[in-house]
């Protein structure tokens, strides 16, 4: 959209348009760059406004990210929604869960950073908005879990899928790392072993507290 | 130290006697305001020198804070192997892991940025110090764990000491909101209900981890 249909519009499916052009230029930029290189004034140029115009519709990066990592989780619902098989095994709902983040880098891009960063410099509103969306996610997907698979309670489903998320977050700036930790897990072996495989270290935690779970009730 | 007495002094001591000076004046920083909000201008203003002066021992902040980090993780294995005690059962190294961490916010903080800021803009001469460090502190807690505590084999001790070091970085920044979530956690039950506390919360998924590590063999 040009900067003078930006500007022109003024209906609200005319503004909802607009903050999904912003969403979807940021989306693309944070994909080929990652969440941390990505400035305000780098997806305004991306979407052919100028960065005062952009304001209108997200007051910082941060806020841009957020929404993103809203929609996000709601895809990775559906995502495990449509795997989890009736009757499944522990083993089978850790490879559904893990597979579905392994698939998502964007998702767990913005996870490794929602706490640290994603959560400051924005409103009250788009935080609690972003929480409830996380909550509820966490909270649909326990009991997906739980209903496929009774090795679980409920709770336990619910710290499994949390542990799942939490586990993204951790591993994947590990397994996608900046251009210096690149050349030094490269050239020194010792260090190297030490940068944990996403989707097995994933799968093995999973495991450990699908099967250590139950034993603290 | 004045600014006179840092130029004058050109004695390795006398370099290493900054050094210390600039890691001090970070360290207590980060302490009264979080190490997210520390900037390498603080640092030099609150250490008296001009920040192009600060440059000749640390070209960026994140440079000191990964030797602060290092630092830490020194300190809290010295707590660990003072704490561990023979003969222990899992519940008892679950204890001394998390209650140690809980002792040490500044090494939460710095653990919760190490990987989406620290390891950025620093050497790979830094990163591979820091590396090694960590690397080096999580082998030989997990040889001590595995020492008193036969329930685990080395490598499990290792995992459940990494991950000890692993939760303290995910929990730390939820347990210490920045101010927009405070305000909603004080304001929306429903969400404060999903921000977990600290200490529980890691012993929990420790001790699910402990008990589940060992089926996988």
């Amino acid at each position: 959209m040009s900067e003078a249909a930006f500007l022109r519009a003024r209906r609200p499916e005319h503004k909802q348009q607009r903050r999904e052009a912003i969403l979807a230029a940021a989306r693309e930029l944070a994909l080929r760059s990652g969440v941390r290189e990505v400035s305000l004034g780098g997806v305004a140029a991306a979407v052919g406004l100028a960065k005062s115009n952009l304001a209108r519709y997200f007051a910082t990066r941060e806020e841009i990210y957020l929404e993103l990592a809203a929609q996000e989780w709601h895809d990775w619902e559906r995502a495990v929604l449509d795997r989890l098989a009736p009757s499944s095994g522990p083993g089978a709902v850790v490879d559904v869960l893990a597979d579905t983040l392994a698939e998502r880098p964007l998702f767990c891009d913005l996870l490794s950073h929602s706490s640290t960063q994603l959560e400051h410099n924005v409103t009250v509103e788009a935080a609690r908005a972003f929480k409830l969306t996380a909550i509820g996610v966490t909270a649909r997907l326990g009991r997906a879990v739980a209903r496929v698979c009774p090795h679980f309670t409920e709770d336990e489903a619910r710290e499994l899928v949390g542990s799942a998320a939490a586990l993204a977050s951790l591993l994947y700036p590990a397994a996608n790392p900046p251009p210096v930790l690149a050349e030094l897990y490269a050239s020194d072996p010792e260090i190297a072993v030490a940068c944990l495989p996403f989707v097995p270290t994933i799968k093995r935690m999973l495991m450990a507290l699908a099967a250590g779970l139950p034993t603290l009730r």
